[in-house]
C-alpha cells in the first residue's frame, strides 16, 4: 500500500474547510474517537467555538495489526445532546465508525448523529457525512510520526 | 500581559522532551483535561505508545473571561488504574489542576496521580510534576489560533 505523510499544514487547511461546512449544523456535542480523533476534535472544537466534547474509545489496530473487530469501551454520557458530531481521523474499513454509531445510538437513542473524518477510504463499508479527502493510501498522520522519541 | 504565540514546531520539541522524562514512569492511564489538553494528550499518548486515555472536562475560562471557580464535570472511570497522568496545556492560576485532582482523588482514591503541562505560570497555586516551560505571559496556543475560520 502506498504511504502518504499527512502533515500539519495540510491538516489546518482541511480543518478550516470542514469547520466552514459544519458551522451551521448546530451540533451541541462533539464526540472524539480516541485515540486517532483527539487532535482533530480539539481543532474542530476550537474552530467551532465549542467546549462540549465527549470521548469514545475504539481500538481497531494494535500498532499496524488489525483486530478481528473494533472494541468499543463504554459509550459516554452525552447529557441529552440533540445533535452530536462523531469525529475520527479516518474511515478505513468502516467497522470502527459503525461500531461507534451502534454504541452511541444504543446509549443515547434520542440524539441525532453525524460523522466527520479527515480521510475516507473508497473501500469502506460506510461513509462519513463529512470528510476532507478520499484516499486508498496508508496515511501516516503527523500526530503519530512527529512526536516519536 | 505580554502575549506569546506557541507554535507547532516548539510543541513537538516540548512533547519529545517531556515524553522522554515520562517514559519510565509507567503510567497505565492518561487523563486529558478538555479542551486545552486534548492535542497534547494525543501527542504524548502517541510518543509513549499508550491508548488508555480518559477525558475530564474543566471550564475555567469563558473565552478570555475567567470564571470565579473552575467547573469540573463528572470524573471519568479510570478502570482501576494504578498510576495516572493528568495532562493539561497550562497551569495558570492552578485552580483547574487543583479541582481536577480533587475530583479524581475522590472518584479514584486508589490511583496515584501525577501531572504534566506545557506551561507553568510562576504565580500558580500548584506546580505540575512535569512541565516544559515556565512563563508569566499569555500564551496563544496554535490549536486556538491556527484553525480560526
Amino acid at each position: 500500500m502506498k504511504r502518504l505523510y499527512y502533515g500539519y499544514a495540510a491538516f489546518i487547511d482541511d480543518v478550516k474547510a470542514l469547520a466552514d461546512s459544519l458551522k451551521n449544523e448546530k451540533f451541541d456535542c462533539l464526540i472524539a474517537v480516541s485515540r486517532g480523533g483527539l487532535t482533530f476534535a480539539h481543532f474542530l472544537a476550537s474552530a467551532l467555538n465549542m467546549r462540549s466534547i465527549a470521548l469514545i474509545r475504539a481500538v481497531s489496530y494494535d500498532d499496524r495489526q488489525k483486530l478481528a473487530a473494533p472494541k468499543i469501551a463504554t459509550a459516554p454520557d452525552l447529557n441529552g445532546a440533540k445533535k452530536a458530531l462523531i469525529i475520527d481521523e479516518i474511515v478505513d474499513s468502516g467497522e470502527t465508525l459503525q461500531a461507534v454509531l451502534r454504541a452511541l445510538q444504543k446509549s443515547s437513542p434520542k440524539t441525532a448523529f453525524k460523522s466527520v473524518a479527515l480521510f475516507q477510504k473508497p473501500s469502506a463499508s460506510i461513509r462519513a457525512d463529512f470528510f476532507a479527502k478520499e484516499s486508498a493510501d496508508w496515511i501516516d498522520f503527523f500526530w503519530e510520526v512527529d512526536p516519536r522519541i
